[in-house]
């Protein structure tokens, strides 16, 4: 048998313990499938003096990450230790040092995926990074490998357990965010400072690295828009139900005759949809390929082991490509240059929630207005607001253009026939 | 550029239409890929004057095998012309003239896939079959790379299409399967012959080799336990959704404390289990493994294009292997000799129907029955038949080993208290 493959781990944490823990108990599996043991050999932690549950010997930690990367006999550096511009350069070092990298950091790839990348291939050195969207879920090998033939048209996502979570429990329990929030802090499904969830961010970090492995195209973080969850009523989610919707948080990314549109926002998806099912902190992604169809993959969104299986995995994929002496060839630069769509031609239905004087002639101006931007509507309702002399206007529109819904919206701001734009979503079509 | 990748094509029905096509109109993309043109040179086709919509040259179209298997110029195989034998005699005759191949024939790779990928492997050639299990979801890979970290302890598979079909308009219409098989016929969802279909034979051949890869172990069709759906009546139907229950055929693989227990069977799923809202001709694979927990793939499980999409994925894979000189190293003997589980190790709840004669005691007698083998109730709904002097007696159980209640099953249909056995299926947990 071969000398062993030395790792090198940045990071001790949830995901840490969780591949340190698989390295052990499948070690006879990952020895037949690489053809030799698996070895941590360091272990580059924030304190080494904090009580551990994992029986690492001392030696093995340390608080200096050089002694890691730069540490001879260490072949990959899998880092799980989170963090941005610090953690690049280190990446960067110990690509320079001809060390492979696997990891599970999603806002390091989205925002410096493409150098990093870069430096892999020129390195000859292995990147990869299916941990970084939808933990246990293989779908950046699935976009590269299992869907290659394919032109892919659409990605849609549920990529952020938090705000699913959230929005899954005030869909079924009739509660207002501010309560299912502080639930899901105590519970241990959103973190103290949720607002990276909330506001969508974590999720665009994942659709700016799908859309830039499924359309071929470099796209960054940037060129998301987002719209976050915080600002979700309870009675919008019950008038989204009873017109027969499931409202998520889905990341979108759609290509058009070559142009792409990439969002973030919580979207009316029709019940019988697939992704309206994804209940709790499950993710799915919704892949739609010229070829073949629609395809739906399905699992836990992070955790400690689902995320580690996948950093695992990559290390196979890493040690499997070393015997073969085949490291840095998997990485292809986009083929497609950045062609954005513009406000013109984005297309979508919405939803759109009023509250309008309940008098004579508002319902009649109103529908002229939508009539002026030539907005049809596909649902109505009207019902009066209990114990105002107010009603409330819901409308879901036929599809129409952002540029012109964006018009509609701002009029009905200003207009005095309406007393408040109460909210406004996107509508997702059936499948 | 490099020279032209060139491929033989064993047959030209729908998937092999499908995949000329792709390599037509996505060309491009391949090219980016494997970094120069993929051409197809020979198609073995049965008769060469039959009308065709696709536009190859005559000269490219042959009815003698050996002028594409042993044409020096192909470098890749790509088999969708089905048939076991004479197939597989082909396929080897390609592998010693050192092609590679893709095919997308369950039928050969449950019955020969060890001898097959046991050449590849001696004569460096790569082998791959994604297209052979549901169609448009890219399963074998997520099982070999994605959660190749992973020790995976049980595989659930709608994956046959016709009989999803079949299930999904019995239960929405409340027809028979007589009717609905018909209907099936004329919509081109099921075959004239439709017995491998309808009596699990397909289902277990693609359960034999999802089962051999996720647990590394070679098992074979003989393996697996099978029936089918063609006795199902409408009756048991909605019996199972009264008790909140969907009956689909189901493919189980199994694993537990090392021994493997694989069958194809009509199911009753809860409603909440993901599998139970696959529907019509959708395929879906369902997979625990011990880190990653659940994780699900959707998606078509036949079709030309989907299809063709998977044959192509592997295409790409066997053209980047020649790019970095790997043909033939990715196939690993099974790690684990194969151990199955008694019937006494298999355990489920069951379903199952009675007829009894409506008068005292029956019940009482019955019960008592079921006590004997110590098998308890779950669920229990007694019904009088209309017109006649019975009763329905349906009984989910709590779990029980297999053998047992086949005892008891042999027991039921002797006594006099019993009129008929009507039905019985296994029953799937929660999640």
């Amino acid at each position: 048998m071969a000398e062993s493959v030395k790792v090198g781990l940045l990071g001790l944490g949830t995901v840490g313990t969780g591949v340190a823990s698989i390295i052990t108990r499948h070690q006879k599996e990952l020895q037949h499938q690489v053809g030799c043991p698996v070895e941590i050999k360091k272990v580059l932690v924030r304190d080494k003096q904090k009580l551990r549950e994992n029986s690492f010997e001392d030696t093995l930690l340390t608080e200096d990450p050089y002694e890691v990367i730069n540490d001879e006999d260490i072949d990959v550096i899998v880092e799980v230790i989170g963090g941005v511009e610090q953690t690049k350069e280190w990446l960067l070092r110990a690509l320079l040092n001809h060390k492979h990298v696997v990891t599970a950091n999603k806002d390091l790839m989205a925002i410096h995926g493409a150098e990093l990348l870069k430096a892999a291939v020129e390195n000859d050195c292995d990147l990869y990074y299916e941990a970084s969207v939808a933990g246990g879920i293989p779908i950046l090998r699935s976009l590269s490998d299992g869907l290659s033939a394919d032109r892919i048209t659409k990605i849609m996502g549920i990529v952020n357990g938090t705000t699913n979570y959230i929005l899954t429990k005030m869909s079924t329990k009739g509660s207002s965010y501010d309560e299912v929030l502080k639930q899901a802090q105590e519970l241990g499904f959103a973190e103290s400072d949720p607002t990276a969830d909330v506001e969508g961010l974590d999720a665009a970090r994942k659709m700016a690295i799908l859309a830039t492995l499924g359309f071929s195209s470099p796209i960054s973080l940037d060129d998301v828009s987002v719209q976050g969850i915080s600002t979700i009523s309870d009675v919008d989610l019950k008038y989204a139900d009873r017109l027969g919707y499931t409202v998520k948080l889905i990341g979108i990314a759609d290509r058009t005759k070559g142009k792409i549109d990439v969002s973030v926002r919580p979207t009316l998806l029709p019940n019988e949809h697939p992704l309206s099912s994804v209940h709790n902190e499950y993710n799915a992604v919704y892949i739609h390929g010229e070829a073949v169809g629609e395809t739906m993959f399905y699992g836990p969104g992070a955790g400690s082991l689902p995320t580690a299986t996948a950093v695992v995995s990559d290390l196979v994929t890493v040690m499997k490509n070393m015997r073969l002496g085949v490291n840095g060839k998997s990485v292809l630069a986009p083929m497609n240059e950045k062609l954005l769509k513009s406000s013109e031609e984005i297309n979508s239905q919405y939803f759109i929630r009023l509250k309008v004087p309940d008098r004579t002639g508002t319902f009649s101006a109103i529908t002229s207005l939508f009539a002026e931007y030539d907005v049809s509507f596909e649902k109505l309702l009207q019902l009066p607001v209990e114990g105002e002399e107010l009603a409330e206007i819901i409308v879901v529109t036929h599809k129409t253009s952002k540029q012109t819904f964006e018009g509609l919206l701002e009029r009905l701001k200003n207009v005095e026939v309406v007393e408040s734009v109460e909210s406004s979503y996107c509508v997702e079509g059936g499948n």
